[in-house]
């Protein structure tokens, strides 16, 4: 197998991590390990369970420095982010912790034994459990919170689940070292050997979703090879549930009314979100629905200002800068597109922000689907209406997502409307905000519909996002000291439950 | 198109319904109607929405002794059952009446803003909304449980979901009439036309299936005809999800105690569970794993005995009689296979009880693979088993179902770990009872892993099942007015909520 090599993309430099690629032997050895662990580990008791995610959580905080200088050299992101989105993992281990705690993901439900209409029913109690192994692929964008120790991996572990995490290759050292820490907290706690386990490289990810003893499978990234894989986890000859958070063109909409109330304020906003983290979010917001007129002249003109004096970024790594320029040339390239702010930064893995512009009649068309896709990287287009049904039209033309931005006036006539479209065609929708920025808590969904995420009733950020990793089963009849200890009668987990149709809070 | 056929299975007597299959606009019009609905049905109030269910369950009750007339010449089912089961439908209908003014399911979750470590978190207001217009697939051996009127009908439209029901062919017009009962329901409370649908024939479930206006499709039926269905919704241009009931064996099993305490008692009332319906039921126990020696052979004498009193039957409709006929040849015809009980009824839609035994050694056989899938009818093979190890073997050979069963005694040395693998292998446990009878509860799981049911994270029957058809939208910094009423701060719907990471109940 090929070496796994570490680039330093603001260099181009690279170096040999000493090991190969996992081979398909690998692979497989690592999802039976975590298959061992399954049992053992998905009937550890809840605090046990939420005493290993803290200790991971303490494990990476107490290796931050070393972390950190180990994403920068790899993905040549600022450090005060890098600190800041380890800051952000350690969190959603502990939230996951709590989320564990809390219990209420179990769906304890009890029915004691009853007459009913068609009879006597018998005693039924229904629970949530640990899925079995999850596959977790790894994100090149944030080598934190959306990679070996992100949302997928605490949450399935929070599940229940041992995982098998795919290290995305932009950033390997600091997928090892974060591992490690990982690893560490798992052995403070004496969890069973295979509990976290990590491969390399994509022949690995092919054979990870293929292997027999993997349940269900975390991916966030490109729609390409989301798609790819979740088509692999549907033909297999047991298929497994894969959740795939792939991309999003995020409309942003202004209404009339708050152009004219606020266009500087809300250009220059733009400018700082859409260039947030060099672009590189699934979150960016892509497509701007700017009314025509003076109004909203003014705040692109504003939001033209604040991109030109922000310089060359480098992005993640020179193939992702790659895929940039070929699609920022793609949106130029479209008769009717008008290019505000396009700047050359040299080739490799450097850009600049780029700004476009169109009119809401020739967005829609049926040759410009280029316009409406995702262009991951700090570029946004502009989409000038000149009427609420040539808004309506041009909102109805993109793709659904994982975000949709208002930004409108108190009073605004056009809220509502807007705010129910975006809501049947996003995840998340946000007033007089931008999209950037996915808060970890018991409200937030991080997923929309298709293509967006392959599985719009999942979400990969939040206390939800342990839910995909869980499976229901219902005892009938069966003895209390052979029951889970989430069902058995007195409640020794002390979780929230219903019981005979009545929410109870823990005991 | 072809005409609409109704079939008396006991006769062979035909009769046409006077009208044709469904053609492909006639059932795009259908789905486009139910996506005109959507808004205003989607958006009345839960109060609104239970009293839909419970208008419905009374027009079912209302017309009851047609429909159950109507059934039996349609299904040779017996009076008494039909009744039965529309007892159950319209219970069915009021219990998501009680689901939906429970409120629960819509997962209201509230974070008011706040710090956090990573800084200011802004408001965030998740809620499970309706998905969108939910095909049905109504099956043939419940006319009204698991057919217009049945449970995907009644969790989607009590999700908020308009839905387009596919008539199963074997009783058409028993279809017409309860999708007749269901109209006048909808009438009754002015729901928004096109709430309710209706279609015909073959073709119009893959057109139904394709259909652009269709957000989610509920399946029960046969393995080939779901998975073909399941494809289908996978390899749209936008893939929509797919719940497919499909089949299951149902291992039930005898722990060696329990052969020795009450044979006579456990192998007669299998006698009972497995030609209940005529065996027509996906909860049918059809493996069974009874302890070899006397205690094994009284129980299956049992069988036997209780067995041969029984006549003949008449199934669901000739075509599955059929199908009953070549998978129980398969089954005697594999060598080491015993025929007990095997009567010729005839021909026609005509059947009798069998009964067929095998050892747990050849059971395993990689050339028996007819002994492990369910064979659809009154039939059962006793897999007989000399030791726990030669059990767990057997047990592990087949495939995954919807039911595991367990007859054991007190303290029985074997029940612990046969739990643990009929949970982590089907989607309900039973002890000393036996799988036929899905109760309608809080706590009922009626799914399990594939190959029994494509999603195992779903129930066909139970409140859960509504939880299929819902997609969770998240509103950021929305004000008040604009937030959907499960979300507003004064909790107008008053449904428990979690606010702040705290469960509240109603206010």
């Amino acid at each position: 197998m090929a070496e796994v090599i570490s680039t330093n993309p603001s260099t181009g430099e690279t170096r040999s991590l000493g090991f190969a690629e996992s081979s398909d032997d690998e692979v497989l050895a690592a999802t039976r390990r975590a298959a061992n662990a399954f049992d053992d580990f998905a009937n550890r008791p809840l605090s046990w369970r939420a005493g290993l995610l803290r200790a991971m959580a303490e494990e990476l905080e107490g290796d931050a420095a070393n972390l950190v200088e180990l994403a920068h050299a790899e993905t040549a992101l600022p450090t005060a982010r890098l600190e800041g989105e380890l800051r952000r993992s350690a969190f959603q281990l502990r939230f996951f912790a709590d989320v564990v705690t809390d219990g209420s993901f179990v769906d304890a439900t009890i029915d004691h034994a009853s007459d009913s209409p068609m009879g006597p029913l018998p005693d039924l109690r229904r629970v949530r459990g640990a899925i079995g192994v999850v596959a977790v692929f790894g994100s090149s964008n944030f080598p934190f919170a959306f990679s070996v120790p992100g949302g997928d991996t605490a949450s399935a572990l929070a599940a229940g689940c041992p995982v098998v995490i795919k290290a995305h290759p932009a950033h390997p050292a600091t997928s090892v070292a974060t591992f490690a820490a990982l690893e560490r907290g798992a052995q403070r706690v004496e969890a069973p050997e295979g509990t976290v386990n990590l491969v390399f490289g994509f022949n690995a990810g092919t054979t990870l979703v293929d292997a027999p003893s993997v349940s269900a499978v975390g991916f966030t990234g490109s729609v390409g090879a989301g798609l790819a894989l979740w088509e692999r986890a549907n033909t297999r000859s047991v298929p497994i549930p894969f959740f795939g958070e792939l991309g999003s063109a995020n409309p942003l909409v202004v209404t009339a009314s708050a152009a004219d109330e606020r266009p500087t304020e809300i250009g220059t906003g733009l400018a700082g979100s859409m260039t947030l983290g060099v672009g590189q979010f699934c979150t960016k917001p892509g497509l701007i629905f700017v009314p025509r007129g003076e109004s909203g002249d003014a705040l692109v003109a504003a939001t033209i200002e604040a991109l030109s004096s922000l310089g060359t970024f480098t992005m993640l790594s020179s193939g992702i800068a790659d895929h940039f320029r070929r699609g920022t040339e793609a949106i130029g390239a479209i008769s009717g597109v008008r290019a505000l702010v396009q700047a050359d930064a040299g080739g490799d893995a450097h850009a600049a922000a780029q700004l476009y512009e169109v009119d809401a009649a020739r967005f829609v068309g049926r040759d410009a689907y280029a316009l409406r896709e995702e262009c991951f990287g700090p570029v946004a287009l502009i989409v000038r209406y000149g009427s609420t049904s040539e808004l309506r039209d041009a909102l109805l033309a993109t793709e659904p997502s994982l975000t949709f931005s208002l930004f409108c006036v108190e009073n605004d006539r056009d809220s509502r409307w807007l705010l129910e479209l975006g809501a049947q065609r996003s995840g998340r929708v946000v007033v007089n905000g931008y999209p950037t920025g996915v808060g970890v808590s018991w409200s937030t969904q991080h997923g929309g519909p298709w293509p967006s995420t392959t599985s719009s009733a999942g979400t990969s950020v939040g206390a939800a996002a342990i839910e995909r990793w869980l499976r229901p089963v219902t005892f009938q009849s069966v003895p209390d000291e052979l029951l889970p200890p989430a069902l058995q009668e007195n409640n020794p987990l002390a979780i929230p439950r219903r019981v005979d149709g009545i929410l109870q809070h823990k005991n």
